[in-house]
């Protein structure tokens, strides 16, 4: 995987303005701060902006403002960090999968795989099973019966997915998370202990989606669990059964939707951001790290609970002593207004 | 799969009184709202009861006094949820597995496995194991030395079991989910570092227990970690060395139990609540989503903190940081009540 | 796997002075008060010391000035905690795997793997992988392309190392977990929605480091994620990318670093103790479990946030709406302050 490219061709791909010699090659990605020759940086953060002039990079993406003063190759984008992101994938260091079925891999008879599919060894297809064009799975993963991978998935190494789960087209998978397990769901019997209720529902992903490593994502109850285009799932997010999660929404590590939760468009979760069963939050609403959310937003905009200022132990617990005293010195408050 | 019974033959199974037509074909479950012809709707909480009139269901069950004003199909029952529950398993749509090994799957010699049991590709079994009848075992998963899984455990894809680990009968291990891994004991060393204490004790589980994916249950220390019939364990669970957590407890998803913690029968931890180490709960305890326990509960009931109110971050910094002034405030309080 | 040992033998490999009978057997390790013949016990924490003289252990490990009233045979050692946790290694009771590549493990020819490695069942080892000496990797899991084991690495069923990881010598890494899935980089783009940034970095993981069960630990952006030496990792604990986590740290459950943190040398992460991203946290800090930290800690010591009181539901519920009044609280106390 050696990766070399004239400056003029990444200029090309990310319609940018190349200032300098388009010639030079460029073999790497990194800051501003660590690049040597033959590594493309960029600027992004103003506040970086000191470490142009001393910095090694054989070119940089900034913007127009920034590239004044800068003598060096350069590549002006109006958004640089996008820049960044977008020529990323021209440096990936994993290997592309050649399609082909692996010898020890398990596909039942009735799957119907497309011819430029790469399943790779070890890994397992159920009955039924629809794997369409550029799809990868890697080693050791599982796919369900009766389940489809739209074009293009890559569902990295011991993945499972349950049978009747729908996955669109472009959607990564991380090692270790489990698409269709059982929802939790359980009604409390007369004599004590609980009656399992079985999961009927499926999983509906759309495109583009991306799901971190060791997340779980449920079947529905009675209809589906449903994940919209263009979301991302950090690791150990926890999608319980029945949630939507619309369009485009973010959510970091450890956030987590209790069951028939619903989240609009647009939403980014803080980590281990959770909002409890059956509330329903509107688009574009963000959620600072560790908020619990317990009933409907209806408004946008950002809201927050719980993460409280961190301080010494010894100076947090004389304070959060007194979060128990909080009603009594509320009325104490009161009663010294009303004497006045 | 298809699912087609008649009403009658339901109302037998959940010995329901049936009113209407008995001789009409089910074919489904459903919500009152979402219901189509050949679907059974159920009526489990009033504030749903005005969809009954609208709703396109074959049939419905409900209690009693609800089933007065209706005039279409219904099975009624003291607890319609409950009857909801018990026919769910009617209409599963995961295939039932066929007994056999699979040629690829990797049983040791020494590994007694009953005759109706199911182990699928790639399962790997090692020494001493035994499995007992009408087991079924999915896709990728491991079951170490000696481990014990009695009749009729279901144990998911990737799934990881560790050696010395005792199921009872009627276990469900989902996905990703891990038995028996070395609980987190270390001793500091004089110079410094982790001095590892291996971990002897073994994992015992009792029957009826549904464990969720992505879930942990640590072995022992030097006893073992125990869990008690009929318990439910939601996705992304902890239960670490030495726990003992009692019969019929449900843990929602992120619950965790710090090492030697030892919880009591018919408790149930909401999403996140978590209990320190070495702390002791009494049976009935009901912890509401994020409670941190940190020392014992002796009395049952419901017991909270953490999760503060929602609101605007910005609101949200205002107030959050009175918190590390709470004391101050207090004492200043005090003051004033002793100045009057 | 019967353990036997005399007291003698195992006095000599804990440096520890034997008094009482030496030739005694030794066949297991427990408590003092679940002793019974032929078990060496322990006494570490002197509020048990009363359980010594009723104890049925065969010998005991102890402080000398605790062996003075102690008749029967013991080990006198300075630190008989860590003299327990040494031990422990004689009586574990997983078996040692026997050196071998098993028949349906699928390694890559240009994978270079010593001798002396156990590679299970179903094993996938990539192309370009270096395993040493001593290892041994369980049933079903995959180490990805170009990546390196140092010797003596442990790696338990269905763990997934992605490409370009490197472990140094003595690592465990138990189920579940995933070393160098894609860190959580994405940047927004101008149309809605989100561009995925490749992650070109890899991950480091130092000397004789312990990964729990269903822990992620994301490989870097562009530089590499970061474990020093001597680190002890729980379960569901989660590393994003690029963080650096320095020699002898310890992070208990779903103990989780955001993007960029990095943490000094002997930190100590309670539960749920969470670090957002790009913060800074110098050696020798405890975090309290559940506590987030939002800012950089430049001095050593503990600290904490967000754990509050627990108490009945009922109290919590008028305690925490005065959360959000605190901020107006605290200005009518000022004000009854300034009035007089």
């Amino acid at each position: 995987m050696n990766h070399d490219y004239s400056l003029t061709e990444i200029a090309e791909f990310l319609n940018a303005e190349l200032r300098g010699d388009g010639s030079v090659r460029i073999t790497g990605l990194n800051t501003l701060q660590d690049a040597a020759a033959g590594d493309l940086a960029f600027l992004a953060n103003p506040k970086y902006a000191s470490q142009l002039s001393g910095s090694s990079a054989e070119a940089v993406m900034l913007k127009a403002e920034q590239a004044e003063a800068f003598a060096g190759n350069c590549l002006i984008l109006d958004n640089p960090y996008l820049g960044y992101a977008k020529i990323t994938a021209w440096f990936t260091t994993v290997s592309c999968a050649v399609a082909g079925i692996h010898s020890s891999a398990v596909v039942h008879d009735s799957a119907e795989v497309e011819d430029d599919v790469y399943i790779g060894p070890n890994v397992v297809i159920d009955a039924g099973v629809k794997i369409a064009s550029g799809c990868s799975i890697s080693a050791n993963s599982h796919v369900g019966s009766g389940s489809v991978l739209g074009q293009n998935c890559q569902i990295a190494s011991n993945v499972s997915i349950y049978h009747d789960v729908v996955l669109g087209s472009g959607v990564t998978v991380h090692s270790g998370s489990v698409i269709g397990a059982d929802g939790f769901g359980f009604a409390p019997k007369a004599e004590g202990g609980w009656q399992k209720i079985h999961q009927i529902g499926g999983v509906r992903i759309g495109n583009n989606v991306e799901i971190g490593a060791c997340t779980t994502i449920d079947r529905g109850a009675l209809a589906h669990t449903v994940i919209g285009n263009g979301v991302i799932l950090d690791n150990h997010v926890q999608i319980a059964h029945n949630c939507v999660v619309g369009d485009n929404s973010a959510l970091a590590a450890y956030s987590g939707l209790a069951g028939s939760a619903n989240i609009g468009r647009n939403c980014i979760l803080g980590g281990d951001a959770c909002v409890v069963g059956h509330v329903t939050i509107c688009d574009n609403v963000m959620l600072t790290a560790r908020t619990l959310v317990t009933k409907n937003i209806t408004e946008p905009g950002s809201y927050s609970s719980g993460s409280t200022p961190m301080m010494k132990t010894t100076d947090w617990r004389k304070n959060s002593v007194r979060i128990g005293q909080l009603n009594d010195m509320a009325h104490r408050l009161k009663k010294i207004e009303n004497e006045k």
